[in-house]
């Protein structure tokens, strides 16, 4: 897989911000953002851009790694300074400046603290234009999602083998966690959900000492980390032959998954995929049986904007990755999620998800 | 080991903050500060605090287990919410409500969309008295960790067996993860450390395939977690004979480890361990190598109030449980950093973490 790194194209849609919003600087205080935007990797660091100079800041533990990334980035330059300390800005930032900063991400806190140490200048939230540059990933990064989804495919596959009764949830879940990490994967992107039978009613439920029955549910939702980008899919199954009312309901996620896929496309509102997934559950009488959202971005991150909501009004960009998981959880019957991960495209969507959405029935 | 919940207490305790700071109602918007007050656990929940209630809001993912929980928790009720939504707080916080708020945790954003849902209210920053409460662990959380520490200290035992010329940075991390898993260990705590050589230098590298070569550094920092809490130690060994530069720097950052130690208690202030470390290393002339700040608050998330570093006038409160992790990082040389894990107590500290100080040359 080709991953052809274009870093340049983001900072340049940050620096339009500049323009967009009005400012003369740009203040990133997320360091996952710090990280999207100029590729440095740390667990603390600010980045402040204006048209002519691109500053990031990070501390003492960070320095020789610093250092060897300006060497290799010319485009950035590299400045030393304590976690939380904002004073060192002033130098960079003169009087009068207009800052545009995250305001998703600054505690009220810390705004306290930065406007404290830089008085005289004004200060603009930068919301959705920044979130938007950041939402649409770069082909490098959609690789290494990519990259991540198909090893979690390998590794489910592999699961469903090990998965037959009397096997544990906690036990399904650390399998799958080694086939991951045997298949390259970095971590789990997130705290693996394995749920067996009626637990299978509890979206975020954890997995326990429970062991698993013939002809029960088996749900499993889980991710994998690859160059520090995210997967994320659900499948959920049975242990057996599958009983005609699990048939039917399995039936109503899987049209409202492919419905709400159908809808993707590069200008759609999230809502709208939301709306697709949520309409079909609505006919076949599921309603109350679907709570969450339809998805979320996914890249760095396991949640990442835009949220697939009822009320998100955000447009879906070109790029953008997002998850497609409509549910349904019916208490002491069960509950069946399907998740894939899909690229959105200027024509609709490309799944990075592949393994068979059918209802699969293990030969237990 | 006993692990006696008393969840009343740190409740009781919260409670204690609408005299001090002169509010009607309390609001936790921190999802794990949540679970730390009420016991609940989910990746989205706000509680709301007043003298007579306690309730709080989580989403539809959460329902049945939030049922569940308010079942075995009387002292609590449970309302169901929409993320990020805080207009349903009305109804439980009328006009004339003086709302204590988290501002080290809310974004300027939410409080924005907090302070338009609740209009006519007046909101006080509650800071350190709240950071206070939830510093100080319980016995039971405590026990969590130094659970999470034995794990820690059984796998690293074996790691180092396992720690020969020829192997990578990331063998040598994987088989400890795998050995943290075994041994009982939910997940790592944090992006396992496993540095070779001069490498060492970076006190937050990544493992690399960089092999093991005789005579080098290998230090590796890690944690595991149990019941949800962290843990968190750092050693550094010879693979092979130290040579007298080796056994020098060792010996400095060992005795600023004892002396910071040594220090801790109840009624001190964090920067007082700190500076016990600092002037150790300062007295051996390695000043400039040592950058990061001594150590930091461990509990259900791996870095917590307070930091030990060299400016924090927070008093250490009974019960809170700190990292001491000086280091010396020399570039072209490598790095020493050496991390145990102690609860503050009223005469001085107990260890959670019994891996032994003493600089171990592996035989290779």
């Amino acid at each position: 897989m080709q991953t052809k790194i274009d870093k340049a194209n983001r900072l340049s849609r940050v620096k339009k911000i500049l323009d967009l919003k009005k400012c003369s600087h740009i203040l990133i205080t997320d360091t996952v953002d710090v990280e999207y935007i100029c590729g440095f990797h740390s667990s603390n660091a600010c980045a402040l851009i204006s048209r002519r100079k691109n500053l990031f800041f990070t501390d003492f533990r960070y320095k020789e790694a610093a250092r060897a990334f300006t060497r290799a980035h010319s485009e950035w330059r590299f400045v030393e300074a304590k976690e939380n300390d904002f004073s060192i800005l002033k130098e960079f930032c003169p009087a009068g400046s207009i800052v545009g900063f995250q305001s998703t991400d600054l505690s009220v806190d810390r705004f306290d603290r930065l406007s404290r140490s830089l008085k005289k200048r004004r200060f603009i939230k930068l919301a959705d234009s920044l979130t938007n540059v950041l939402a649409s990933k770069q082909e490098f990064e959609i690789d290494l999602m990519h990259r991540a989804a198909l090893i979690g495919d390998d590794a489910f596959a592999r699961t469903l083998d090990f998965s037959s009764p009397g096997k544990t949830e906690k036990e399904v879940a650390y399998f799958l966690e080694q086939e991951c990490r045997n298949g390259g994967s970095e971590k789990p992107s997130f705290d693996t959900i394995v749920l067996f039978g009626d637990r299978c009613a509890l979206p975020h439920g954890k997995p326990s000492d429970r062991t698993l029955k013939k002809g029960e549910w088996v749900l499993i939702d889980f991710g994998c980390t690859v160059g520090g980008f995210s997967s994320d899919m659900t499948r959920t199954v049975v242990a057996g032959r599958a009983n005609p009312r699990q048939k039917e309901v399995y039936g109503v996620v899987l049209d409202a998954q492919q419905k709400a896929r159908d809808c993707v496309r590069e200008g759609v509102a999230a809502r709208v995929v939301d709306r697709c997934a949520r309409e079909e559950i609505e006919k076949a009488g599921y309603a109350r049986y679907f709570g969450h959202a339809t998805g979320h971005g996914v890249g760095r991150r396991i949640h990442e904007p835009p949220r697939v909501s009822r009320d998100n009004k955000a447009i879906l960009q070109r790029g953008t990755v997002i998850t497609v998981e409509p549910g349904i959880y019916i208490p002491r019957f069960g509950g069946v999620r399907i998740e894939d991960m899909v690229v959105v495209e200027p024509d609709g969507s490309r799944l990075l998800t592949h393994a068979p959405r059918q209802l699969i029935e293990l030969n237990v």
